[in-house]
């Protein structure tokens, strides 16, 4: 281990195995992990070694076969799809693997398809006897839904729906596994009776034949071609030409076509909410918060080991983590790596109980959960992507090769900001919800618990001091919660105001926008910090634990408050000269949880395959790495035929002769 | 052309011909530009069609390609380096051409050579008789040059400099071209004669054979591997292992090493600085405000043809350009790109004028130069990348996808925030320039015409009583300016008073970065709103230009009050009713400007072959490129082998039978 990076970890002041285990959620969760992780990283198939060098052809390959070897796999080692070992599987393999939309395809048939469908389908796809995908998004529609132009006809003649694909933006256009994998798919439609649209409804289509793979009838698809990351998907594109598929096909848990064209609904959709809600937060930790603690760890690693410049004359050259701006930009990330781990886990916990309700048919939970899984998406992963491109660009040039494992981060989470709802309509979405809370709580009607401080809000002040004030968890809550709350109800009022003044209610929604998306950031943003202290609070004290994740807490709400100066100013809530307190506290906390940087990125408990990073590996060597890695790469196994075509005739001056 | 477009055009309020002239420096320019734009674009070699699917290697040969052709077309069509289409030509390749080091290697040679250096070596490179690069920058250093390890022994019996590469940290690193064309490179090392280390020298060493490009005795060199961009550059690695050079290779106009080992140190070396300004400012225009021209003529485009959802219950879907949150992502970011083109005319100007007084051995312009480009090299990368992103985003998933251009835009822009000097170093400089003259100001002695308004800050409050008060230049340029003095002179005052409190100097300045930083950023966006205005004042109305040049530059400025409320509430020159006036203004601008966002990215006047854009193309079809561009992937191209391998044994459960 390289000296710079050993004596970092001499000093902490804490149990990092301690801390990892807590983050865990015990250490026997830890111990599971690490077997999981171990077994899957032994096996040479799941080896991310040379992936930076490799093409989209040859990263969609490497992709399939590590999703067929991973079924022998877990057959060899008994662990099951619904077993404790399965969220691990995923951490382990890190996301590089194909038939993800596999599942996709068998959970929509699971939730909306009748037990008669479910009963057919879902043995077939647990059996691999088909590959399946989901095909929603079309070239001109993604998150509005209703927009689609697909068409599903009934001809009762047949008892067959007739697919269309009626112009060109009506195209399927991004499902994951079906450019080139999927042999079915749940191609989402407008339905039509007798004349009459009924809506989007779900059909199975077969794409591909069962036997040789060769294009269904009707059918063309193929690859959307090359992404910013995500090579290892075949995102694909349909057309669907008179494709016939049987009555059966319909999803029909919901609703039904009978054999006359009937239409039937029956049943409560509100389920499908709940479907989405999962859905988006569920990635808010494998999207968004892995990858960020990821870039944590090998900047702040890098960092530690990184010599540039000289900080005190005459002596040796400083890590770059000794500088004030290195750990401005590193120590708030990490912080925030922690914060939303922790949301994460207020988050399921939320979403446990809403189930438990909605089991018992109690949907009253629903719309406080959409809301915050909305705004939460949106929150944390726009700050995650903010956080990793922080933690590329602070690790300098070097940060900038692929060999750093920062690129395909970056690139990879920057798209967690558009898929499952792109960020700003989902802020919107929150939105909603909230000036819908403020005018429940303001004519006292009862609200949500995540919203009941709505009903509190009124003018004050902050009443801090002195720096040290700004370290107490209540002062700093209080000012978010303030910050928060005065900011839906300006919203609120400026909405009400444009109505009553004339303006039509969906202009006045419109021209309102861009401050209730800021709301919606804010009410997230106190939560964070409120769910962080009451977190800290329920440590017990043990082996330092508690200590450092106070600091934690109080950089996370400082870094906040300074960042977002104006919001805390406005009305006066906060005055300059306590804004100079902050940021004196701030920057004070910068050079206390610098000394124990790296053993809270150790403590994240990545081994060095899953990070595939030449400069944040455990032992420090980022310079040998980088020379060893780099000589494996393509551009340095051949001679290029670039000499021969065209240095060779410049250099002997032979060009004027070609 | 799409009609959703094409409508956009009839309601222009400008003639988007004469701002394109204006913008150029009058219609002559535009003429050259075209001609030369239209020659390259014509020529098939030049072509990028497929760039998006090429491989590192591919991309490698292909500017090697364009490189040598170039110096064909030159010849061909009578251009020069010096003449007035040079700077068209790299617009046009987009910079995706290779040898742009050997440039660097001539200039340097020109530089620190001696007139007989100049006399050998410039007429072999100029010829082409051998490939040129550039070996500065170390695995283990970068900004911090006296650190660089490299050493250069002088060996008084041979008369020869002996060259080594010490340890792995030493390696030389990342200079463009060396990976696998350069013959030659300029070496930066440490000189050691008789024992006595003399700091930094340049030295003329051959790394591959003029006959067949093998490496020279004693040279390990190569590719460093696959970066976040730059494919087409074979960024190398060089380790030397004694290898010798005759003493005329070191470059000695400012110092030599006579052959007894006397070394003589002659004439200023702060021409050196005047070097790195000169291509900091460069690098503002072609790396830094082009990409972000492009991005927004690419998003707001796409904006302009992307329907999504209905704005008014009843209509047809909307255009995502009228949703505000769209154009509050869009409309700051041109009124951006707009600001920083001036920005760089300006600084251009000041470059101009102190190169002539440098002529003229008067060198008092430097220090401000030095301050000026370091800060708007920074700011102005860091701000272009970071609305390239916001673009990328803005296009939800399509921006997501290479074929929109977007991703190679922000992959190729991030890389500008880290060369020619790390961002935050940089700031740091301009900061240091900045303290210094807040304390000359404050003692009354005289200081840069930049940084004179330091000597007038004083505590005020900003006189606006209406939204309409803040479309006043006046009212905002002052408001900038109070506000960076207030940075500037509280850091120094900060900065003076650890002193004064016992903390050491070195220790005093790295507790004020995060501040300083901040500061500089001020400053540099003080400067850049004052210009604006300044160039808004001096256009004759002509055509309505003056009237949007207007808008823009008062939603640049208010947009930048808006995001960064906090530095000016913090002492009360704006309150918060202020700040609520600023806000409005700032979103009836958004409105405005809407109707002519497209001309105004027209008059950028980028060719469809240049953006290289599915989403940005002047006729709008984006689905259908979409749809054309992706049919002719390498994904598409073959049956992937992953069929057979594993697909079909999966499928026909033949799996347990491997």
């Amino acid at each position: 281990v390289n000296p710079d990076l050993a004596s970092e970890r001499q000093t902490a002041s804490f149990s990092v195995e301690k801390l990892t285990a807590w983050l865990d959620g015990g250490a026997e969760q830890t111990r599971l992990r690490r077997a999981v992780v171990g077994a899957i990283e032994r096996d040479p198939v799941f080896s991310r070694e040379n992936q930076y060098f490799q093409s989209q052809n040859e990263r969609y390959e490497a992709a399939v076969r590590k999703a067929v070897h991973l079924q022998k796999k877990m057959h060899e080692m008994g662990w099951s799809q619904e077993g404790p070992e399965s969220k691990y599987i995923y951490r382990a393999v890190a996301g590089d693997i194909a038939f993800l939309l596999h599942r996709i395809f068998m959970r929509s048939i699971s939730v909306l398809g009748s037990d008669k469908q479910i009963a057919k389908w879902i043995p077939l796809a647990s059996q691999y006897q088909l590959i399946g995908s989901y095909a929603q998004t079309e070239l001109g529609h993604g998150t509005y839904l209703q927009g689609l132009e697909t068409t599903a006809v009934f001809d009762s003649t047949t008892q067959e729906f007739i697919l269309n694909t009626p112009k060109i933006s009506a195209m399927k256009w991004w499902p994951g596994d079906m450019g080139r994998s999927a042999t079915h798919t749940v191609v989402f439609a407008q339905l039509y009776v007798h004349g009459k649209c009924y809506g989007i409804h779900p059909f199975i289509v077969q794409i591909r034949s069962l036997q040789d793979h060769s294009l269904c009838p009707g059918i063309i698809a193929g690859d959307i071609g090359p992404k910013m990351n995500f090579e290892h998907i075949d995102n694909g594109y349909l057309m669907l030409q008179n494709v016939r598929v049987p009555r059966e096909n319909m999803l029909n848990k919901f609703c039904e076509v009978q054999p006359d064209g009937t239409y039937i609904r029956r049943g409560s959709q509100k389920i499908n909410y709940f479907t989405m809600t999962s859905v988006r937060i569920s990635l808010i930790s494998t999207e968004a918060v892995t990858p960020l603690m990821k870039a944590c760890t090998i900047a702040i690693r890098y960092s530690a080991v990184r010599r540039q410049s000289k900080l005190k004359p005459g002596e040796q050259e400083a890590k770059i983590l000794d500088y004030q701006t290195q750990q401005e930009k590193l120590l708030p990330q990490l912080a925030a790596a922690y914060a939303f781990h922790f949301i994460d886990n207020y988050l399921q916990e939320l979403f446990d109980r809403g189930y438990r309700e909605i089991q018992r048919k109690n949907f009253d939970t629903l719309p406080e959960l959409h809301a915050l899984s909305s705004g939460f998406k949106a929150t944390v992963t726009q700050y995650c992507t903010s956080g990793v491109e922080i933690c590329l660009r602070a690790c300098g040039g070097h940060g900038y090769s692929l060999l750093s494992g920062l690129p395909s981060l970056y690139t990879k989470i920057i798209a967690s900001c558009i898929y499952e709802g792109e960020n700003t309509i989902l802020l919107l979405q929150t939105a909603r919800f909230l000036v819908k809370s403020f005018m429940a709580a303001s004519t006292g009607q009862s609200v949500p618990p995540s919203v009941a401080y709505l009903a509190a809000a009124k003018p004050r002040k902050c009443p801090a001091r002195n720096k040290l004030d700004f370290l107490s968890p209540d002062i700093y809550t209080e000012a978010y919660q303030h910050m928060a709350a005065r900011l839906i109800s300006s919203t609120a009022a400026k909405l009400q105001d444009l109505i009553q003044s004339g303006v039509k209610r969906h202009d006045a929604w419109n021209q309102c926008t861009v401050q209730l998306a800021q709301a919606a950031k804010a009410h997230c943003h106190y939560l964070t910090v409120k769910n962080f202290a009451e977190t800290v609070e329920k440590i017990e004290s043990k082996a330092g634990i508690q200590k450092i994740m106070k600091h934690l807490c109080d950089l996370f709400a400082l870094h906040g408050i300074f960042s977002n100066a104006g919001v805390f100013l406005h009305d006066g809530y906060v005055s300059g000269a306590q804004m100079d307190m902050v940021t004196a506290s701030y920057l004070d906390l910068l050079a206390i949880i610098r000394r124990d940087a790296v053993p809270l990125v150790d403590a994240f408990d990545f081994t060095d395959k899953s990070l595939n990073s030449a400069l944040g590996c455990y032992d420090g060597q980022v310079y040998q790495r980088l020379y060893e890695w780099a000589r494996k790469s393509p551009t340095n196994k051949q001679i290029s035929p670039a000499y021969e075509k065209y240095l060779k005739p410049l250099l002997h001056n032979t060009l004027s002769k070609l």
